[in-house]
């Protein structure tokens, strides 16, 4: 489950150590920190990261499998979700220490900057290859973060991009050794602490206006 | 005039010998192909090719000189043509190894990827200079396809772009020498033949929706 | 004040050397130089460039202090300004010779080019440090012209970039040593003069046809 702590003056919000799909129950506690975070006064930002092998594998399928009458209000929220993280108070940073696939590298992109493991562990868009069409909210999240043609070559091809693959293709942007990616964030977000956290959201909402519309819609 | 053949599980396109301008007749040939691709079951993927000097010198002006009044119903034409190819439900590559001017260019920006002659061959947007405006929906086509600065500099300076400069400009994916164009765009599409046709035709039009809503409007 | 004279068939517009900031008095010489070019006839093509150690920094804060009343007109008068640049029917280069912050930055990207000093000065949107805010139109200005994660960055830290890191984000197309920052301008511009006026802003007016809506629009 997720834990949140401090380094600093930054937040490090872990998102659990098995595939921290998006279960409702760990949905509520993300927003849960993400209160806390935002409730909080003085400099600060926000490193999400993640313990071991996944960093998120994204939606919680298993869950839907049971479920499936709630499809429509659970994927409402996790583009909820997505939304919060895109236009959050405070700078944000993903440490992406392992896998990312699918929801969870949306939930990567929604950050404002992100780190990648180098010799493990894929970014990953399966839709194409499982059949699931993206939302409106979800397409105009992935093309308003990515370049145009790694928009187009992750959402209609499925690449699994590699760390490196996916700096060049501008997807992160760094690469650190095994260890080193949370030193990495921490490195990039200590120095954004001191930027006024509401100038930050209100200008973050004014970029990805239109996005925040789409994914505040009704997915289905 | 196009002829259709198969390599494998990949149809290929050839778009003719000639400057391959869109004529009211090469356009119904080529639908009649992209019908035949469309229709096939199992795993495929479409290449677009053509023979000699030209891939495609793009609109018929010299049938557009004899057939003036049917301007509006002709540029409707090229751009229902333009928006099959950008929603096309099957993985695409243009195999670029001639001149590919207005039109044309704007043909291989339809498609997912791009191969081109590294050294004879431009890549041109002319119609700065021909006093040619760019419909609103080739606007929202070039704009979707390009970088920023490279769909700037492309349309208002009907730069000559050779392949290593394209690729520099992220205009195509990849360039190889004369007669390996065709084998390299192959080596692209190969792999993605397995993709699910349905799904990546919806991905694209999802990705695209403005893109084609103003390539089906009414041009003039 | 702002100054205008002619290199060849290219005008070069100075201006000023002080810190150039968007006076209302100011607003009106550029207007009228801008006046004078666009009727200019024959081949054209204009730079703007300034004198010492700023570009331009923006917003004329000390006069706003004393015309808080009329904040609504003057931001509309500034993005004017800026609508027109970006649609302007004549190739434009900025010769970024020094500083260039907040309103003077925009000003530089609504040119088709940019070079900039490589060894001093900044490009730097430092509003969200200031605690104000982008309108609409200048978030839809600095989105247009920006790859996505530069765009990001540049608003959301208000990071300063050298001439070398502007180059690297694609925020400048080049750098220039002191001194050669208006020569290598021209040497962009000069090929670009004999492209038909008429067709260059009509082509402009296209691509940005969104965000000149934006930037017309009452701002408050």
């Amino acid at each position: 489950m997720p834990t949140l702590q401090k380094d600093g003056e930054v937040f490090v919000l872990d998102l659990g150590d098995t595939e921290n799909r998006f279960h409702p129950d760990w949905l509520a506690e993300v927003h849960t920190a993400l209160d806390e975070v935002e409730a909080a006064a003085g400099p600060k930002a926000l490193v999400t990261t993640a313990t071991g092998k996944f960093f998120s594998n994204g939606l919680d399928l298993d869950w839907l499998g049971t479920h499936a009458d709630e499809l429509s209000e659970y994927i409402s929220a996790v583009q909820a979700l997505l939304a919060r993280y895109l236009a959050f108070p405070a700078p944000t940073v993903a440490a992406v220490q392992g896998h990312n696939f699918g929801g969870g590298a949306m939930l990567a992109l929604a950050h404002d900057f992100r780190v990648m493991r180098a010799d493990r562990g894929y970014f990953c868009l399966p839709e194409v290859d499982l059949g699931m069409p993206f939302t409106a909210g979800m397409t105009a999240l992935v093309r308003s973060r990515l370049e145009k043609q790694t928009a187009h070559e992750a959402m209609t091809t499925g690449r699994r991009y590699g760390g490196v693959d996916a700096a060049a293709a501008r997807i992160v942007d760094a690469v650190a050794d095994e260890g080193e990616v949370l030193a990495t964030a921490l490195t990039i977000a200590r120095p954004l602490t001191g930027k006024p956290a509401g100038a930050v959201g209100t200008i973050k909402a004014g970029i990805y206006a239109e996005v925040l519309t789409a994914l505040r819609q009704p997915p289905l």
